[in-house]
């Protein structure tokens, strides 16, 4: 098996799109529900239909089939519509719905309206049944050896409930209510990397976000066809040659420090957590590791790490 | 007037999306004639129906008000096509039909299928009225000076047809049939900044590409209302101190050597070339200083630099 970087933006930007092929784009939309909050006229995330049924007839929601929406009725402001969700989401759980909630992370995502104002929160685990956009930071470690560079890359454990044993960037997390990226971002170095906290903030460069589409697959575990639009914002960080990554949880089971032709086979032969594979490719466009003479789909790529979803964003 | 970098993005990407306003986006193609190929059951431009109407009943035209498609008859390879185009244009513009057509370049664009192959060429001064994709280089050089960027802000001719008095990028240019976007860069750096060949080669980093939908506008000189779907690959070039760009050809007045906050504030003046200004945005987003902590349209932003476009690209 190798994989062009193309396939590798495939497996995560699986979505379609109205202006490659519209007919595709409208059959597919309209096989979901658009899930909504009361009092806005727009919708939040696209649900399974599957999903969907289970909030039939259930207290504080609302079904309809016609305008294949399901619409959150309970509560005005951002606690009380978190609250109500909660409830409904706790209810689920016990039920045995739905696979995704057996991971429930006790970590709230925030979803977001056109204002750019809080709508919810969402349990983590459940935010793919809604289909709302997430948000995570996403960092590469590098060190430039004789002019080199060469880039750190974390397996993750074998024990994770997704994608263990798979290629990571060098720290990654998804980004909780309340939490900024930069500060995210920070706290994840410590946490995943054991980076010291004051060389970070010191050296650390924002470059901007990474925005696709997935339908998740076998992998992510759960439930499969669940969508998935998510942000990730990016940071590059150049480390001295005597500052090594060091796991200090139990998500990373290694280091390795690797050259760009290294992480590029790993990434043909499909070793990166897909979403990973797309923080590589952005990163070697930046850096001119991959380029219009070299990629033959280059603009493609290049547009497809930057979807504009339907959905409002922070 | 203080623009937002948002407003700023608006000006040059203008073109209505689907995912954000369908209604507005269909009844906006629904005005447009769609540029096609004989053979090619796919677009390749959006047209103004008063352009589209020039071409009625001449030769090797076929203008289909049904399907609002504009279709090229003559030719089965990019050769005869280029020059079934040439002709009806060198016709067109004798007439004076066209404002564009008065700044006739002598330059040909190239126009690519869904299979990356050449379909036709196409007079640069064109472009715009059968709405293709057209293609440009967009380089930012800077220089390191006590650990503070600098940036070097060119100042366009104010005798230039297009744009004149504007700020620009360091240096900029379009791609031609058969030059790859690296050589046109190189080429563009002696032309407009008398960077050195040797130089310029050694120390140049590609860094990625934008592309936008513009709708042009009175600025952009011609016809008001053309589409125009671009895509610019973008360079970074970190000069030595002692290295100063010089105008050598009359496109350029001077050259400005800039702090982030005075490009940013020309920025917000409205005193750049619209397009240039979105390859300074892009440039501040990768090297971090537009970040997600202080652009509040940062997501939208990153993903409306990058546009999927509705016509295939090289």
């Amino acid at each position: 098996m190798s994989l062009t970087n193309l396939d590798l933006v495939n497996e995560s930007d699986g979505f379609p799109y109205y202006q490659v092929d519209p007919d595709l784009y409208l059959a597919s939309i309209s096989t979901y529900y658009e899930l909504r909050v009361s009092g806005y006229n727009y919708g939040l995330g696209y649900m399974l239909p599957s999903v969907a049924e289970v909030f039939r007839g259930v207290p504080n929601w609302e079904l309809d089939d016609d305008e294949r929406t399901l619409t959150l009725t309970e509560g005005t402001d951002a606690a009380s519509r978190s609250a109500a969700i909660e409830k409904t989401l706790l209810a689920v759980r016990a039920t045995g719905h739905f696979k995704v909630l057996d991971k429930w992370r006790n970590e709230l995502f925030p979803v977001y309206g056109r204002g750019k104002e809080l709508l919810f929160n969402v349990e983590r685990s459940a935010s793919p049944l809604f289909g709302v956009v997430t948000y995570g930071v996403h960092l590469t470690a590098y060190v430039k050896k004789d002019g080199e560079m060469k880039i750190w890359v974390p397996r993750r454990a074998r024990t994770k409930q997704t994608y263990g044993g798979m290629l990571d960037n060098t720290v990654a997390g998804g980004m909780a209510t309340g939490e900024p990226a930069f500060e995210t971002m920070v706290r994840e170095c410590g946490e995943e990397a054991s980076l010291p906290d004051d060389l970070v903030r010191k050296t650390v460069k924002p470059a901007g976000c990474i925005t696709y589409f997935a339908i998740r697959g076998e992998k992510a575990g759960g439930e499969t066809g669940l969508l998935q639009p998510e942000c990730e914002y990016i940071y590059d960080l150049e480390l001295p040659e005597d500052v090594v990554p060091k796991p200090s949880d139990d998500e990373v089971e290694e280091f390795y420090l690797w050259s760009i032709e290294e992480v590029k086979a790993a990434m043909a032969k499909g070793e990166f957590k897909p979403n990973c594979a797309l923080v590589m490719l952005d990163f070697f466009i930046r850096h001119g590791f991959l380029t219009a003479e070299n990629e033959r789909d280059f603009i493609e790529i290049v547009a497809r790490l930057h979807r504009k979803f339907e959905f409002p964003t922070l």
